[in-house]
């Protein structure tokens, strides 16, 4: 198999994260490239003095002649170079660079050429400033592939925890709002569908938890759970094993997460907020519902620590092995139906 | 010194922890009561063969008779009795029994025949069937005391971790209203004091979390950021020690709340999510802002588990070891202004 990785801001720790986690994956026998700017590895490499050595590879039809990735060395896909290379700072280029290689990335494993993608941080203000109106990576790889809400999953591989987002970038202020909207029906099934899919689960167990405070305690502190949560969870009894709503924060307190295959969180910090403290560095993000395998490490591009040689490649490679056993279950999947 | 424990639900596990915590609690020197019934005390004792002696009191005038904390007995003052006791049954009666304890207990506190009070949790179903309007303990006391807001936080023993509530018991929809409403400057300045007052935190360092997902990410995702919470905290420049907003899952995720005395949350889960996973069982509910001194133990009436004795009494032997350090502090703070 080969794992694409998407190279992120340039500026920030995803170069360093990626030539770290190489120095590991190659054990693996599986092959391995970046897309991006070999300028900017070859800057990380040398500064950080990591024992990685680099290949240019300037277009995608190079790639099937390269060696078999026990020669220990990364390609290259040069997407685009930049003028300067800054660790730390916030810049257009740099921003540009990140999304063309994220669209490079994804059209490599739509062709079939890479089996999936691991996409490294991008910085949302640098990517803005690069004039993208859709600044994360979710959104963006949704509207290549035309998928209109791909779902946001973080799993961690040590506790095994998954958690969903029903809910993703919004504002709090509309998640109420988006909730009534949805279809969180068909959004549970299709979490189901993945669980199976990609995890390899044949009958999996989803916990649902409450949008309000207590899950709002019987409809004291708000309605969504009556309305919208508890008809959605009832509608699909007898076909799938999905329980809730569940009160979010004694969920996670008495560690009721541990007797499910996954979490679903109604907003970013009610998923996020656990899983960050559970997961330490070992988080993983996986997005769901796209034609390709998508994972990233769940860290930001951390700018503070940029080209300090300080950044854990953990959730880096954690994203590498994950998408390698997506891809696994994926081709078994195939093979069985 | 003497702590008087207000004892919940008497069909949840209250008596319970409190029979558990008073075994250890003995051994302070200082002295404990309860407000409540003599009767489900005395079952609970029985029931699960816990080696507490109880004393009946009739009315508070009795209390200063009774014998110094070292002959190991705990008083219990009949608040009102039951018809009957039903471990783990939602009744209006046990509602009822509730309320009128915690108004019995911190009435005893008001006086100053008790220095603190120790709610033991309460059932919201069973205390609306009672008629009661105010569910919940803070706003309760809060109406006793005729404090309009009072604040929630939570405390643990163990990390030394703080996570104040901006908003406590409202639908997640009226959270954005409610923060854009509200005092925030004198919110924060109310919990300095706090933590000068009860925590005897000198110069306390607060930080301040964002509402929306990322705080917003400089505005991209929600305003309330840029619009209200960065402004109340640049008007506390240099007269206290306030950052923020930080994106919630970040700050937790990289154990930023080592460096603070106490983290400000915007809403209910935002704050208890983190904060039960991390604290466990030795998490404790404190309530500022009011005259008296008030912790409970973070834990709800457990109906699931009540009479088995597998209740832990850890949360609540903590909340009582909080309260007298509160005291202590507040007299010493007196002492010395």
């Amino acid at each position: 198999m080969r794992i694409v990785f998407s190279i992120g801001d340039l500026n920030g720790i995803g170069p360093e994260v990626i030539l770290k986690s190489f120095q590991k994956l190659r054990e693996t026998g599986h092959s391995f490239l970046v897309a991006g700017s070999y300028k900017a590895m070859e800057y990380y490499r040398k500064r950080l003095d990591l024992p990685v050595e680099l290949e240019l590879v300037n277009d995608a039809a190079a790639l099937s002649g390269l060696c078999t990735p026990h020669c220990g060395v990364l390609p290259v896909l040069s997407v685009a170079e930049p003028e300067t290379i800054s660790p730390g700072t916030v810049s257009a280029d740099s921003g540009r660079i990140a999304m063309l290689s994220v669209a490079a990335a994804a059209e490599l494993c739509r062709s079939g050429i890479c089996d999936a993608l691991v996409t490294a941080p991008i910085n949302k203000e640098a990517v803005a400033l690069a004039g993208y109106t859709e600044s994360g990576h979710t959104g963006f790889l949704g509207k290549i592939f035309g998928v209109s809400s791909p779902t946001m999953m973080f799993f961690d591989p040590v506790t095994e925890l998954r958690v969903a987002l029903a809910t993703i970038h919004v504002p709090l202020a509309e998640v109420p709002g988006r909730i009534r909207e949805m279809d969180l029906t068909g959004f549970l099934e299709n979490l189901a569908r993945s669980l199976k899919t990609d995890f390899a689960i044949a009958l999996p167990r989803m916990a649902v938890l409450g949008l309000n405070p207590h899950a709002s305690d019987g409809g004291i502190m708000g309605s969504e759970e009556k309305e919208v949560i508890a008809p959605a969870i009832a509608s699909l009894a007898g076909r799938l094993q999905v329980e809730g709503p569940f009160p979010a924060d004694g969920f996670f307190g008495a560690e009721r997460y541990r007797k499910f295959d996954m979490v679903v969180a109604m907003y970013h910090d009610q998923g996020l907020l656990p899983f960050k403290v559970l997961a330490f560095d070992t988080g993983v993000n996986v997005t769901l519902g796209l034609p390709i395998v998508r994972t990233s490490p769940d860290h930001g591009t951390s700018f503070d620590i940029a080209g300090s040689g300080k950044a854990s490649e953990r959730s880096c490679c954690e994203a590498a092995l994950l998408a390698l056993r997506i891809v696994r279950n994926r081709k078994q999947t195939e093979r069985s139906s």
